[in-house]
């Protein structure tokens, strides 16, 4: 039992604060013989790295990773991943407001009801900086997954304005400063966003992961289900306040006829009629495409003067300055895809344990 | 790593079948001295029955706990505790079509691509009737939290009829048949899925759990967020396919401004201005109520016909008849509570572990 | 974290009290589609089975064990396997003074100082009782690892008598009421443990237990060591004292050359030309035998009067009248089998996760 | 499940090779608010760093140890503290040959066979180099036990020559390169350590480690027994085969009337007679010093010519040189110590977590 791991056989132990010298993180578990590098797991990490549009924290951080054990000339050796990001640009500013106040909002007050201290330098452990070794672990993941398994992620909506899915367009996805799969709303986000930007203010967002080409069996019946494993670790990022599995809250309204996916065949592989299921039956997956949305709050870092506390329980008043952004869950995109392929490999391998011989596509007859 | 536990130090497996000799569960960690019988589990478990009313299945179990270990002259004793329940009304029927047939909605499909073999019978290992061994747990776990901590669980939605937050009354959950807080809606809703039920359809639910007298500081800053085991927790639930924390999806449309909480002081302890944020805070439990809410789909047990295939991949056609529930999110109320308790026991003991000196209530200063 | 199981992959869950109802375990993460009814079961159990001979204790207890899920029509399911045994005579009798005193050299006065509560009927707990759930377990792991894998055990060693390497014939272990595979040791020990019996003193014992047919790969570099889970499983036996790998602590007096086996190749495979590390190397297995020993401890159950105290910390004598083995140590032995079974069964299914395409034998070149 | 973790509360993770460019760990779960710098680390380390006398080691290397996060103005935060070594003294050389062959008694064969790769510099990850982080760890551990608990090993047996108990002097231990108790013998063995290393030759040896002032209470009844974990802690040090609790192996030819450990009150708190027991009794620690010792193989690192195969399975002979300690059991005396440290700062939060107002001594009555 571990606070600061996830995972089973695919194990992910995070450390590490926004001001402190460095963030790490150990993945045990990885299968040996598997080609990895440094520039492997670089290019996820750029997709998340902060300060690459107006939209997003003006840090300045290169987040280069480095690889100090687990591979060997190029390939993964079995024996413990550790990946380690130094960090840069720890901005020197005057901490103290900061340190005596609770930012609403904030785990500023629970952690210090909690461990009766904390780093404040920056949100310390509970900044998002810590999301970068998610990114980083996930890259592992997609090694140990392989090419078949495809895992893309992208905002479905900000503040109030949702996507047309009927315009998704993968390729659209990376040509926009927000992740966003419809071209359209693209154009109409930025212009939101930078008045929201300009005021001084923040907007939630929703995002939606896709992993294709997983193969039937992952998961298993009661506690150590799939989709569980995923709300779990899709609910550990930060700011994130729901999960929902393909179709999600939308199902209440369902009827039983609507939302069964019906089954046929095609050469000899189950095809479904619709995938209101999200891809996992009864906690397994069943082939089809995994689906999982989550949302992340609006940042409460932000101008407007706040009512809140401080240490010694008077209370204050609370503007929080500094960089922040003004839709946090932009870079939750690679986050979210990354914690979909660490959940996906760490079940891999637990299937793989228990049932040696399954099939890798939804065959039927099964053998 | 276990695929049929949860919780690490409030640790609950649970075993058995629909229609094998008995269900149970074994209950380890609770400590020592805590008043516990039979008749301190029982009635939680009378509320989960089934056969209690039309709207859930007509099988008749009288759900009878029996404590085996763990529990001596009336005191847990620190040792495992194993429940049990025998399996009374296994109805004799032909199981025949359900054997080769995969039911669309079902785990069946996703059970044979994993193991190659099921328990068909009543669904085996997936069949709701395990949820009875969670409200068991649950009952356990009541007593690790103690009378300080109240649990309750309500329907917050039946079909696409939402109750009316302004009228509700905790009172009403037990005057109807379906833990409806709302009594006027719970009249609607009545109606409505007597017409489901005679369709031989099926309707999706919403369920709201709310803990109060939380002490704040249970969760941790990572992995270990008591949001992401309560959404891992939850999501096991049976049908499950949504989770959400306070506002949940609806922080996605909100400024930064709207949804964090504000603070003042109240007789030295911590008053929030409102709970947007369902009582938890970077994942550390802050000492308002915690709040989640679940969704439940319809049952694809209908009377529909539905396109579907066969275990040696032949297409067919599948009806579900038997005793089954229109809205089985109504019998998920209990569970829900019950998942709760569990998650916040294991986490009250986690949090002791490492913070014996942490206050029980968000008092500052804290020392 | 659980207080009462053991393994990872292959977990073992045990319950109950020597006293109470019944014992009983949950085995999780048992593969599919293996053969298993109660007669694979039983027979290991008989061979614990208390009363069996003048050696062992007298309590009549038939120890017929119940599945009571996990397995349909013949075959495991993948779900979990629950296994239960009722106590049957658990004799009437006054434990008044039991309930006070501290048996010197028993668990009561360490239980009472961590729980504050014990089920002092006839250890509770911390009776050997338990142990029967071991061997249960162990009957289900043997079915896991397969008719290749060849798992013994014998008592080398009862009180100061050791037996003599040269006269080890397997055949002989079955023969006696001891285990002993030295035809000539064990007329000596029934002997001496007559007089030791007649004493109403008790004597310690060391077993040795082996397994061939291990594959090669099992275990891990560092924490998951196989000779760190399997010396962990065999300390944890009741009574247990000490645990040795191969040669043990013979090897402080060897030199590097006369410890290090060397190798040759036959037919492909490697070959060793002794057996110094009981089949195990840098945490994993060679191919070769792997030999464990353990030391049992006389049991502190005698009619000798001791010195002691009483729970409200009165000085006290005393004696420890009813039915008790003289040499718990023979019993001991099928449960050493049951744990290297249990722990070689997990090792395999973690192995098996992390390199499936691994050889079942010492081959080499490897692929 | 972690294969390069140990502990559950106070949970270590490690990772590193021989001769990659660091070797760290990660230490999760530690409580908030101990005093904790580098300066609290080094001095154990440098306990154990090579290249201290002729006996062990030649490589050169500082073991500086980096503090990386966790730690926050002096004190421990609650969060995970991330430990980092620099590699210096990674000497350049040819291993070509140890590539290729395996070195018998080595890890060498059993990770080929299981990996299909291994980092051959150095041992990779099978090096005692890994343990420095273990000592590290340890001081940590020591941390969260306070100044109460007094933890310290020795070296009892080197080769076939074993300290007398009644010269034992914990304060000869720092004052010999043996870390012996007994300052007689530290004299002979260095007299035979010179040969056996000009010979080219290892031996073996045993060590004892006794941790004084620990509470009663620590352990649990079955799988979490205190003894079990120390005996898969301790076996899970490199070359270890075997460890003792208490009197070990010696009490299979005690009586339980010998063997038993009486009890008697002095001043409301438990005495025992004598200690046979090792401190832990049922599992539990009693209250008594808690006593346990290993045996450290010879190294197989040896001038001897061995007789050995390739990777490509063709018969060769081995030779090692390079840079060896002549007995690596002395440099396991930090280790051992730092091992029991881990172990007990892990059962005291596991303890404390279910029994929170269990007496810190063994008092009597409990309450």
């Amino acid at each position: 039992m571990s606070h600061n791991s996830f995972g089973h056989l695919f194990r992910v132990t995070t450390w590490g604060e926004s001001h402190g010298p460095a963030i790490g993180c150990v993945v045990d578990g990885c299968p040996p013989r598997l080609r990895l590098s440094e520039a492997d797991i670089q290019p996820w990490l750029d997709r998340r790295r902060p300060g690459q549009s107006k939209f997003t924290t003006q840090r300045q951080e290169p987040d280069a990773v480095r690889i100090l054990s687990g591979v060997f000339e190029g390939q993964t050796t079995g024996t413990p991943i550790a990946l380690v990001i130094e960090n840069v640009d720890q901005r020197s500013r005057d901490y103290g407001e900061i340190a005596e106040r609770f930012r609403p909002g904030h785990a500023d007050l629970a952690y210090e009801l909690k461990y009766g201290i904390r780093d404040y330098r920056g949100g310390g452990r509970s900044s998002a900086r810590e999301t970068a070794m998610r990114v980083a672990a996930g890259a592992v993941a997609r090694a140990v997954l392989g090419a078949g398994v495809r895992i893309r992620g992208a905002l479905v909506q900000m503040g109030p304005h949702r996507i047309e899915r009927g315009r998704w367009d993968w390729a659209a996805v990376d040509e926009n400063p927000f992740f966003c799969p419809d071209p359209v709303a693209a154009v109409a986000w930025e212009e939101y966003l930078s008045a929201v930007r300009k005021a001084g203010s923040s907007c939630g967002a929703v995002i939606e992961v896709v992993a294709e080409g997983v193969p039937p069996g992952l998961g298993a019946p009661v506690y150590g289900k799939l989709d569980a494993d995923l709300a779990g670790a899709l609910m550990s990022i930060n700011a994130v306040k729901g999960v929902e599995i393909g179709d999600g809250f939308a199902v209440a309204a369902m009827s039983g006829a609507e939302d069964a996916d019906e089954l046929r065949m095609q050469d000899g592989v189950v095809a479904f009629g619709s995938n209101h299921a999200g891809g996992i039956l009864g906690g397994i997956s069943s082939g089809q495409p995994v689906v999982a949305r989550f949302v992340v709050k609006p940042t409460s870092s932000i101008l407007t003067p706040r009512l809140s506390v401080d240490r010694h329980g008077r209370e204050v008043e609370v503007v929080t300055k500094g960089r922040h952004d003004p839709c946090v869950g932009i870079r939750a995109v690679p986050v979210g895809e990354a914690m979909m392929a660490c959940v996906l490999a760490d079940h891999l391998l637990r299937h793989r344990a228990q049932n040696p011989d399954a099939p890798a596509v939804a065959r039927l007859p099964r053998n």
